[in-house]
This record gives C-alpha cells, structure tokens and sequence, in this order.
C-alpha cells in the first residue's frame, strides 16, 4: 500500500551511461522507452525543441546504444536533432532541463559536450560522408571501432547522402548505415525516390515492375510464356527482388530490413547480425514521427520543432506583432495575386517559411524540392530563363549550400530570381549550426548580386515588391521572430533603388544600421540623447548597392560612424561601409563596426545572444561613446 | 583530273544554322562528323581548349540538332566543355579560332553569345535542375518546346544531379535527360554507381543477380526450382530486367538504351522515337571520350583539356619555373613521407590538382571522391576527427560547391583540415565561370579559418608544411600557372604564425600584397623608384590572421596604403586592411585597394585579363601615384 504511494522506481535515473544499458532485460529495455519519450514530451513542452524526430528514434536510440559501445564504436546522427533520447542516455540526463538554453547543452550532437558525441551535426544530409571518414580513419588506425550513421528519408533528398554513398559503396568500407524511414522531412517528403520506396514497401512498384516483366517476357516468345506462366503463379518470388533494397544493392551496399523500428528485439536482434559484417550495409528501419505523442504524431510536420509552452497572455493586451515570416508569406500571396510570373520555391520549408498559404492558393506556381538546396536554385535559375520570377526562399544557414549555384547559375547570367534569406542574423536557441551569420559577406562578393535588408516588417513587404520588380538578382535578408510592432502601410510601394533613409538627424556621430541593426540604432540613440549626444540614425536598407550619396553625407556631418549588423564583421555591412570611405578618399572619419567578432555563436535567446555577443542597443551606445571619447 | 585538285566541298562551310542540317542525308551527316571532328582537332590545337569532351559527342551532337529544332526546343550541355561541334553548328564556325581568347567566342554556352545556347554552364552537373526549371516554365507558358538535357556520367557523381532527378521523377515533367556515358569524368570515374553501370553493361552485375536470385529462388521449394530451371535456360529475359535502366526507372524515368553514340543513323532513330514521350526520359548513350583523335582515345584524361601548342623552346634557354600545381604536389609528397597521418583528398583532380605522384606513391591515403565537393570536405572532416590531418585539393571555383561544408563540418568544431584552393585568382582561358575571384571573400568570413596565399612557389612549400603544423582549418590559396621562377630553399620550414614579411623599405606609400599580388607590387615599387617614390612593399602572407603589427607600422611610415589583391575587392584582403585600421582607431591613412571591382571576369590569357581588370603590375602603380597626388 505505501509503495504505490512512492513514485515507480525510474529506470532512466540508473541510467549514467550507455554501458548501464546491459543491466536492463528486454522488458526493462521497452520501459525504459517509454520513460525517455515522457521525459523528452516534458522537457520540450519547458524549453521547446525537435519533438517530433526525437520521438521517432527511441527504441532505435536504445537498440543502438544497446548492441553497439560507444565511444569505441560511433554513431553519426544525421542532422542531430532527433538525439535527445542519446542525450538522456550518455550522461546529460541531468542537464536535460537545460537543453537549448544559453550555457545548457545544445540541440545536436556536440563532440566538446560528450565523448559519445562523435561528429557534431546539424545541417541534413552530412552524416554518411563524416562516417565514412571515420571508418577509413578506424580502417588505416586499426581501431576496434565499428561506424554506425543514422539518417532520415528526408537528409536523403540531398545529393549530398549520395555522394556519401556512392563512395561508400565503392571504397567498401565497413559501415553501417542505418536508414531511418518515417515517410517524412521536415514537410511530407518530395523526390521520386521517396516515391519509390513507399511504392516499394506498398507492393505497388511491384506492379509495375511486373506489368514490365510480362512484356518483355511476351516478347520472347514460348520459352518466355513458359516463364511468364510460372512467374504468376509465384508472384513472391518476384515480389522479393523488388524491394527498396535494389537501388542500395546497386551502390553496393548490403541491404536489410526493411524492419519495424518501435519493435526493440528486433531492431536490437538485426543490429547485432549486421555489426560484425564486412562491407558497408545498409539497415532499413520504419519508424513514426512523432511516436508515442498523438498529436505529434496527427501532424509531424507541426511538431517537427516546437517553442517552449507560450506565457499565458493577458486578453486585454494588444496582439503581438506579427513574425518577418509571416509576413513574408502574406506578401507573396499579395504579389502573386497581381503578377502571374511570381513563383515561389523553398527547400523542404513549407510551413518553416511562411509558403503554405502560397502553396494552398497558387499550387501550379509553388515547387518544394525538398532537402536540395543546390537544386532549388538553379531550378529556379531555369525558370527565369523562361520569364518567370521566382523567389526561393531559403534559411540563411542552409543558403550556405546553395553558394556555387548563386554564384554560377543565377549571378553569372544576371538572372532575376530573389532569393528570401529568412532566419538570417542571430536565430537563438537552434545555436551554432543555425545562425545566419555569414550571408552579408558571403553574398556580398558575387557580382550582379543586390542585397538588402529590412528594418522592420513592414519594410519586408515594400523590399520584396522592389526586389521583383527589379531586373536582376537579389538577396533579400530578414530575421528570425517577430517584427518590431509597426503597422501595415498600403498599398506595396517601390523603395528607391540603393536608398537608405535618414530616421533621425544627428550631428555628434551617426549610427548606421541594417536590418535588425536598425533598430538597436534607434534604442541608442535614444540613451545617447539623454546623455546630451546628438546621434544620428540611418537605416541602410541596402548592403549592395550602398546609398554612398547618404553615408557619405552623414560622414561628412558628423565625422563618426557606427555601424550595425547581425553578421560576422569580416567582410559584412560595415566593411561595405569602409571600403566606401577609402573609395572616396574620406579619410579621418573614425568608424567603428558593431558586429561578431569572428566567432560562431552557441545557443540561448535571441535578446540573450545579441547582449553576450555585443549587438544589442547597449553595444551600439557604448561603441559610439567610445568613439566620442 | 581539275576538280581533283580543288579543296573537297565543306559541308560544314554550308551549315549557317542547324536548320541547315535537314537539307543533308544521312552518309552527308556521316562526313560532316568527320569534319567536324578535324575542325575542333585543328582549333584545339592552335588555342587549347577541351578537346577530348568536343569529340565523343560529335554524332550526338548532329544527332540532336537533326531531331530538334533550338531555339525553340531547348538543349542544356552539363559543363559544357563539350559544345565545340554545337557551337560550329550554330552560327558560331567563322569565329570558332577566337575560342576562349580575349574578345573570342566562350569555351562553354553562354546565352549572350547565341540564342541555342539555353543555359549557361561551366561547372558540372547543373544541366537536370536548370533543364527541369526551363521544362516547368515551358508547360506553364503553354509553349511548344521540348527541353534536354545532355550529361556526362562523370556529372552524375555530384549530388545535384540526384537532387534533379528526384524531382524530375516527382514532378512527371516533359524532359529528357541523355546520359552520355564514357565511363570518365575528367579522370577516370570513381563511385559505386559508376560502377554498377559499367558491371550493368558488361553483364557482371547481371551474374551478381542472377546468384542472388537463386539463393531466393531455391528458399521456394519446387516451384522456385521450376522458375530458375526456366531461367537458366532464358537468360536473357532476365538479363533484361538488369540494364542499368532499372535505377533510373526506380526515380520515375523512362529508359531508353543504350545506344551507341557514335552511330548516327542509331541517335536519330532514338532520339525521333523519344521526342514527342511524355514524362522524363533518359537516353543512355555510350561514347568514346577522344573519338576519333588516337592520342586523345589513348588518354582521354591527359587530353580532357590541352593548352594550345607552345612555341618551340630554345634548347639553350634555362627551363621554365615549374607550375604552382606542381610544386604543391611534391611539396606533398615530401610532407606525407615524414608525417603518416598526411592524407590527400581530391575530387576528380587527381592531375589538375597535382596529386597523382602523391596517389601512386601512397595509395592508402590518397582518396579520389570523384565531382563530388560537399562530401570531400566532410568526408576530410571525418578524418580529421580520427587524428589524420587532410589536404583537401581543389580548384578555387569548385570549392564554391562546398561552402557549408567548410564551414559547418570543418570549421565550427576547428578541425585540423587543410584546404588547398589551387586556381585562386584569375585562371584565364577558362573565364567567367572558371575564375577563383570569390574565395577570399568567402572564407574570411568564416570564424576559425585561417587563410594564406603564398607570392611564390617556393613560399607555398613553406605554406603547405606550416598548414599542415597548425592545429585547426587553414585555406591556403595559389594561382594557376608557373610560379615566378625563385629557386627552392631547403630545409621546409615553419613560417611565422599570422606574420607578413616586409619585402622592400620605402616611405612614402605602402605596397601591400598577397599572393600573386606580391610580384605586381614589387614591378610597381621598380617603377615607382624610377620615378623618385620609395614605395614599401609587404608580402602579407596571411589574410586571416592578419599581420596587424607589421601593417600598422607601414600605415603609420607611410600614411599610405595601396593593398593588392586577384579577388573581388567585396570583403576581400583590402577589405581585411580598413577593417584593422577602422579596429585601430587609425584614420587619416588613405588607403587604395587594387582588386576586382565587383564584376565577372571573362576569358583571355592570365595577362590580358590581369592588365584589362586592373590588377596588374601597372594599375598598382597608378593607385599609388594617386595616393601621391
């Protein structure tokens, strides 16, 4: 009687490290399942995170961890963001409550944050080619060390994980891939291949395959007849050669399964067959999004990542303000209303990029390629041979794929495509592997390329009218989050070309700031007036081409610029801003650049990370009383 | 007996336009291969060019322009070094000796040059996405053209290509692909896929299969056994199944072939049957990369592309300095016997890059990922975490492709990965798509990497070995070409950490170089002397670290600056130098950056585009006399 009174006896709190694993029998093994799906539905319900893909994997987590003895043996999670079973399981289990936050432990696998960790991930599609490397490297070592990869259907959109494979295959390396099958990406999965498989696994490739055969076999004549006869009399024996494994087999990797990966003795009965072959293999597992929480599983696709349980509003405050992407997808919607040549592309981000609308309303004139961001654009470059006007849009940190194709494909040729970098600047609690740090300089170097930035939301919607009424590339940059609050002003106007716009005369020192900068400038300002400093605000609008007529100008008046961006300052915003002043021959205008100092920036809140890393107002306030100094 | 001693009648000096190619039979088409074949030998050979590509595609080429009608069907060549016999038969024969010189008709499509040209392209495996952006944008019109795309099997080793045919399969669009395989890339091809085509086609794979299957069919019982009787007595229905055309059927093309693509009368037959198909199709054409030309089908690798024919040398003069290729690939060598945990990486450059002594002397460590830039970066990565320490050779332009990578996988955990970007700068012949003027900008953006390039080819010796004794990214950057003649001092050494060298004293203007920048600073400093102007002259050696000492202290002599740089001036090396003096508080010292002004350049010699772009040796000398002024 008192027992039931005591909290059960949790099995996960035994648990210090992988190796704990083989004190629990299979029954233990499936509680302990569970207890790691409620403890990860808990702690993201607190802190937010990537719900739906660390569901999916818990069994997989425990069989892998089960049968393979890491760090000896080393597990590649592609992308990362489905590993907070392996977290809770390789010694961060105290620190779980801290995920994401600024100091706590991060999101993806980080080799600073456990041995366990074997390569750090965190954009799609990596792990096999870093897999491969560590098993050459264990190969010419001689270690011990078996090399497991994990990868979704999704990450296999990307050509990326068939570069991998193809050479995995051909250098055969003894490598285990483990191929997690849950029908989705981030959205619902695109590509044929994708098509192919759940045809595949459906039986109905398997038709086709066979409508095919009978044809040929016809053709052949009696001996073919014979065979046709008694190919359907046995349609299994057919039926097994046409499974998905045909396409691995062709790579020459070992192929098996496929098998279901919520089933613990099987997954922990097949991993222990595959990992003492030779050769690299390939182990099909079906999993579900989302498992174990119904309404992740309804709709994985929302759940996918999910922000911490939102404060309780009060109802007689005003609505907050709407996100960049919002509005973003509201103005495309508007746009494509009017112009029948506006196309909308995004890579696998339907939802993520404000498109959904779009794609609902205008589904002939919105492409999701899926995880392929080398491949959007220069579809998209396609399509603007054609006359169209496509807008890719795109996060600023996996724009960071598609850089060649920028180049060579689009600017090269001076192609009208706008490509929507959303998310760019600091995007907070995804941390190092997600923040938009580097597309001012990045994409500042390419010829041809336009490139600006808006101050607040409302000037996203007037930028991105200008950008597709204009004849060439352009990069169009926005943050993460919501807006700063302004209102809406109508109708869609086209901002003067390469023009900034003076926000606030000043005569001491003038801040100038793109994007989020902008209003940081603002903030600034407003603490420099109190202290008697008249600073002056420009907001840039463009990185390229520079409003040089207005910086020159406020150079001239006050001598001292400031300038202001969420972006690595090598090479960013206020280094367009000092190359300007040696063109010209300005020289004694002292500058300072607000930007990061040449570091990658870890995870926390935005407003944390912007204080931390010296771009918030109060570092914009304090560089200017530095230079008045 | 007269007419005997006329020149034969050229039908190619008929053929204005492909419409041209109706009015010819078949034994007419037949000879005008041939001469096209003599047309692009001759050519090559006086202007360089690729040469081995132009002709095993000659028949294909015919063959194309016989069944479609450009512009209004629309062909894509995938890298487009293949295009010489498209480009005599579209209007371009009487310039056909301009080929890649300054002013002279593009090496690769360019839209600018001839509307048959549908896509410019330049780098490898583009051809499926842009094909499949035209294709969408023509059903979306409502137009009548057809779209193709012509692709090597060397271009199906990057993963782009799988991004495009996923989606083609997906979408069910009007396009097709012809898959012309020879079995190369550049080098020989590497990759699984690679492999099992050519197993498909000799029939190995086929016995793979064939074994497979009776393993499954035996597990049957009697009617398996009955099935494989019948089997064995038909192989060749089951062959079959096995063409490499199940792999493509899988992404949702239809195949067709293959067919030998030197056989006229076979490609038009082919090609009529497929055009008016709907869906995506692939042709699987096979053809012999060199064909016709002996020494090129000999060695098809060394003949990819060839310089034009140099002039002949006097015996008595002292031999040329050697290329800065080939210094990095001795200079390798000489490091891998000393070091065990030196490996070499390249992607289908074992000899562009230098590397093959290297790969012949250490088989082991050296691995060829074929065009595959993305995953030889991560794949480095994951050696890297092994304790190997990768050099990662490619060319500049390429290393575009691989961008996130080199962030993401390499320089957010500071691994110890050496990038060697071989063709920074200006590269010449190749033009617009070929030139390395973009990396300086990209990289230096990049938190953790260090960026060097060295003045000479004796320097970059020393370079390689510092690199190779840093722990943590380092790019390190050389031009395309000779070195400038300096003798080779031994032993190899460590440079200096983020330190340049002060090449000559001066006072009145500071000269500050990287790279091949150093030599154009050196000939202004000779001029300028003439002149009574005591220029300085920096190496600067590493633009990340910067040697903030060393430049500082010129600034601060000279009050002067001309910086001197082969990239875009956009957040480039000059761009580095304001920012340090912006951090300094230094103002008042003028500064002139010597680089590319934000623009493509376009093909001609490395001089010509050097002088014409204004960053040779001259235009130094004239940012300083302005200075001076």
């Amino acid at each position: 009687m008192c027992a039931a009174n005591q909290p059960p006896v949790s099995l996960l709190d035994q648990i210090d490290s992988p190796d704990d694993l083989q004190d629990l029998n299979l029954r233990q093994l499936e509680d302990l399942a569970e207890e790691l799906r409620q403890r990860i539905i808990d702690s993201v319900e607190k802190v937010g995170g990537h719900l739906a893909p660390s569901l999916g994997v818990v069994e997989l987590t425990l069989a892998l961890h089960y049968v393979f003895d890491t760090p000896v043996d080393k597990i590649v999670w592609d992308v990362g963001h489905q590993t907070y079973a392996h977290k809770l399981l390789t010694g961060r289990r105290d620190r779980f409550d801290t995920l994401r936050q600024l100091g706590g432990i991060s999101g993806f696998p980080k080799r600073s944050e456990s041995p366990h960790d074997a390569f750090d991930t965190g954009h799609s599609s990596t792990s096999i080619s870093a897999a491969l490397g560590l098993a050459v490297g264990e190969r010419l070592k001689k270690g011990p060390g078996k090399v497991v990869a994990v990868i979704g259907d999704g990450s296999f959109t990307a050509g990326m994980a068939f570069e991998g494979m193809n050479q995995a295959g051909d250098l055969d390396e003894d490598l285990i891939v483990v191929f997690n099958d849950n029908g989705m990406s981030i959205a619902p999965n695109v590509g044929a291949l994708s098509k192919f498989m759940s045809r595949a696994l459906s039986g109905k490739a398997y038709q086709t395959f066979r409508k095919s055969m009978e044809r040929r076999l016809k053709a052949l004549g009696s001996m073919g007849e014979d065979l046709l006869n008694i190919a359907r009399r046995s349609e299994e024996s057919f039926k097994a050669f046409y499974t998905p494994g045909m396409l691995f087999e062709a790579l020459k990797f070992n192929y098996v399964g496929p098998i279901d990966g919520h089933n613990l003795e099987r997954l922990i009965e097949t991993l222990k067959y595959v990992k003492p072959l030779q050769g690299p293999q390939l182990v099909h597992v079906i999993t579900t999004k989302g498992r174990g929480y119904a309404p992740a599983e309804a709709n994985p696709s929302h759940y996918h990542g999910v922000g911490a349980r939102p404060p309780r509003r009060d109802p007689a405050a005003p609505p907050p303000p709407q996100s960049y992407t919002e509005v973003f997808g509201q103005t495309m919607l508007e746009l494509a209303r009017r112009r029948p040549e506006v196309m909308a592309i995004t890579a696998a981000m339907p939802e993520g990029t404000g498109l959904a609308p779009f794609a609902e309303e205008f589904p002939e004139r919105f492409v999701d390629v899926g995880i392929a961001e080398q491949h959007a654009v220069t579809f998209a470059a396609g399509l603007a041979v054609q006359g169209f006007h496509p807008v890719v849009a795109i996060y600023s940190t996996f724009m960071q794929r598609a850089f060649d194709q920028i180049v060579h494909d689009v600017c090269l040729t001076n192609l009208p495509v706008v490509l929507a970098l959303d998310r760019g600047g600091i995007v907070g609690e995804d941390g190092a592997t997600h923040q938009g740090l580097l597309d001012l300089s990045f994409l500042r170097c390419v010829p041809n390329l336009s490139l600006m930035s808006p101050a607040d939301e409302n000037e996203l919607r007037h930028m991105l009218y200008t950008a597709l009424e204009h004849d060439g590339p352009v990069a169009l940059r926005y943050p993460r989050g919501k807006g700063v609050g302004v209102a809406h002003d109508e109708p869609l106007r086209i901002l003067p070309w390469g023009k900034g716009e003076m926000r606030r005369p000043g005569k001491d020192v003038a801040l100038i700031g793109i994007g989020v900068g902008v209003e940081a400038c603002a903030q600034a300002a407003e603490s420099l007036a109190q202290e008697g400093v008249e600073a002056a605000v420009v907001n840039a609008r463009f990185v390229k081409p520079l409003d040089e007529e207005l910086i020159c100008e406020v150079a001239h008046t006050c001598g001292r610029l400031v300038t202001v961006e969420e972006n690595e300052a090598n090479g960013g915003f206020g280094s367009a801003v000092l190359e300007l002043l040696a063109r010209r021959g300005l020289t004694g205008i002292k500058v300072r650049v607000v930007a990061l100092n040449d570091t990658f920036v870890e995870h926390g809140s935005q407003a944390q990370l912007r204080h931390l890393y010296g771009v918030d107002a109060q570092a914009v306030a304090e560089a200017a009383r530095r230079l008045l100094d």
